[in-house]
């Protein structure tokens, strides 16, 4: 058969994705799927189950990443591997992660019932703990196989009640004995849904994005005069929040004042002693600031901390600043950007070079490896919560791109 | 001896001010004596120790409050009362509220050193849990006195711990059986620390408060679009704190829009998720507006109203306004403010007349008998923290007017 007219199964897609939803379902028709919990070992072990009747070859890792390997007609080349993760965020969505590990699962059960063979083996992967809800921070996983975190602190990071990761990872029976450290990739695909609201809004089916925004997070810490709000005039008045409150609008101006794809949010914010009749003396707030273009997010972080120290001085609100965070905007391989692009236009979709917003596990197998990402319609732009969704036509239009770039990068002779 | 002649003893005053600060002394230099504790015990067992050795008539009523009678010659007359509350702030300081029961305490010393008979019977109190911080809310002994506040009520108040106001009363031994209920009073002075900075800036040793100032307490609540902030573009976005500290910053401006001796401020926030890279969708915050001018309020409030409701249709960020709390203002009795500052004025301080932007057991005093508060002041306009300060000096000028305005209201004859 000729290659090139192979499609992806639809309704299969959707049955898989539906299955994989039973496993910490929500009451609000999310999915609660913390990593290492019960839930995540459920849906794991399904997972395991069908890429054990395709006949893969499944491994399990000691940082609890599962692989399954096709192979190819010279296991000598490096394989292509795609895949995303099980986890969930609290009351999360049905299609964050999973759908970029059930959508190249069902690309293998495509070629599998096709009896299409490929050149190099081809690899799916669960990552664990992508969310970093439950184990902060997120991505480690991935990040420890790319080389790009330790594997001892990572076992040692601790949920709120104080468990354990590795021994958490012990308990649903998912730390395998093989090391967690990176064979060489041939090219990497990370299936997705958007999490935000552009292609929705264009009324485009794929989104190519051209890599990841650069990530800058700060710690501003503000002091202030504590005293009771009643027999204290405005005048003489320290108040940190009202000094915190400027700065958040300065921070939300950024973008707009900058111009580029930049994006500016303050998403935390402690005041103290938070009592409605005593004047806030102590107030923490957190910057997030996020562009294509590093130097530009530098330069709006020169104007916001320059704004910020004004209205600190001229509030008499001593002020402390720390640069907490900074990732450097990851682009991905232009020709697997390109590959993207290109079969989504050979399958008849409507497609957009964009960018991601979003941290991924393809940031840090960008570090390691040729990687692109292919993203399909968030409805209403929404994730991480329980009505997070995307069209099944759109998800299997995800899907057969993705299918298309595996076989293509699949049969890539050396070079 | 001509009783315009008599001078509190102010070493005495400071001893005793000083052997209080002991029960609870914080490593600060403050005291924690909140109310109940074992702390405000031991200070109650020495405040009755000493009113003991005045031989004044002991009562403690149903409430804790706790009453010294000194009989007059006409003990069929209203008494005079003077009084404040042992109980400190968390970390709160040495003059707030000891102050005022020390105050009267040195001054019925004085007399019975000096065998100064008066006309009606004077009586000093300890009003438990002025405060409220430790069971809320603040001034419920005096408000239960004055007939403003149901007993039962008060007594089923709990602690953060979940203890009972009433079992914690019996526990230290101050439930008393006495009713606590009012008791036709000729006039009520209260002697209390500033807690605002105006008499120390403007170099003043008495201030004579012409009433308290109305209190307007409201609660907005914001609801937002929750999204990760990465892929979220800046437009369309509906970020409920960006919303909150415009609203904030219009708070802020209230007072100088308006004119007039108005405070306004945002005391309180609660931010949701409160998670750096989430927007925001969900604040809580709080309004505190007070002023002498009741409508003058009411029209900032109006005005306030208006802008909040612009700014959340603007920000697509749905409001909802709850008008917590309204308390008019209180006017003192005017001729005792007269003799407050009449009494400095014959003593040598300099003196003005102001307003008490706090509330004080004086509030419900003023509901049920004439009422006027002696203010010293505030060093740095500082209190309920525990470099909370004021001169000796100062204190010893309070006590003396306080002692003349006890001697000229016990001597008053029936009217």
């Amino acid at each position: 058969m000729d290659p090139n007219t192979l499609r992806i199964n639809g309704r299969r897609l959707r049955e898989s994705l539906e299955t994989m939803a039973r496993f910490g379902a929500t009451p609000g028709g999310g999915v609660q799927r913390l990593t290492l919990s019960d839930e995540d070992r459920q849906a794991r072990d399904q997972f395991v189950q069908w890429l054990k009747e395709l006949d893969l070859t499944v491994t399990i890792d000691e940082m609890g990443n599962i692989f399954g390997l096709r192979p190819g007609k010279d296991n000598s080349l490096p394989p292509v591997l795609s895949g995303s993760h099980i986890d969930s965020q609290p009351k999360g969505g049905r299609f964050d992660g999973i759908l970029g590990v059930m959508g190249p699962l069902e690309a293998l059960r495509t070629l599998h019932e096709n009896q299409v063979e490929t050149l190099r083996p081809i690899a799916i992967v669960d990552w664990t703990n992508e969310e970093g809800s439950r184990f902060a921070p997120a991505m480690v996983a991935s990040g420890v196989w790319a080389g790009a975190l330790d594997k001892q602190w990572v076992y040692d990071r601790t949920d709120i009640n104080g468990k354990r990761f590795e021994d958490e990872l012990v308990r649903i029976g998912y730390k395998g004995d093989i090391p967690a450290k990176a064979w060489p990739v041939q090219a990497y695909y990370e299936y997705h849904i958007e999490q935000g609201p552009i292609l929705e809004r264009e009324g485009i089916t794929i989104g190519a994005p051209k890599g990841i925004l650069c990530l800058h997070w700060y710690d501003i810490y503000l002091e202030g005069e504590a005293n009771q709000v009643g027999p204290t005039p405005m005048e003489g008045r320290h108040d940190a929040l009202c000094a915190a409150a400027e700065m958040i609008l300065k921070v939300n101006e950024l973008p707009e004042r900058m111009g580029g794809n930049m994006v500016a949010t303050v998403g935390e914010i402690q005041n103290y002693p938070n009592s409605r009749n005593i004047i806030p003396d102590k107030v923490h707030f957190t910057v997030d600031i996020r562009s294509w273009d590093d130097d530009l997010a530098l330069r709006a972080w020169d104007d916001l901390r320059t704004d910020c120290e004004a209205i600190a001085a001229r509030r008499g609100c001593p002020i402390r600043i720390e640069e907490t965070w900074r990732v450097e905007h990851s682009p991905f391989d232009e020709g697997l950007v390109k590959r993207v692009l290109a079969n989504a236009e050979a399958l008849g979709y409507s497609s957009l070079r964009m960018v991601s917003g979003a941290g991924h596990d393809a940031s840090y197998m960008n570090q390691i490896a040729p990687t692109a990402m292919i993203f399909v319609p968030s409805i209403g732009g929404r994730s991480h919560v329980e009505v997070e969704n995307t069209t099944w036509e759109d998800c299997e239009a995800g899907a057969n791109v993705l299918l298309h770039c595996l076989l293509q990068s699949a049969n890539e002779p050396q070079a």
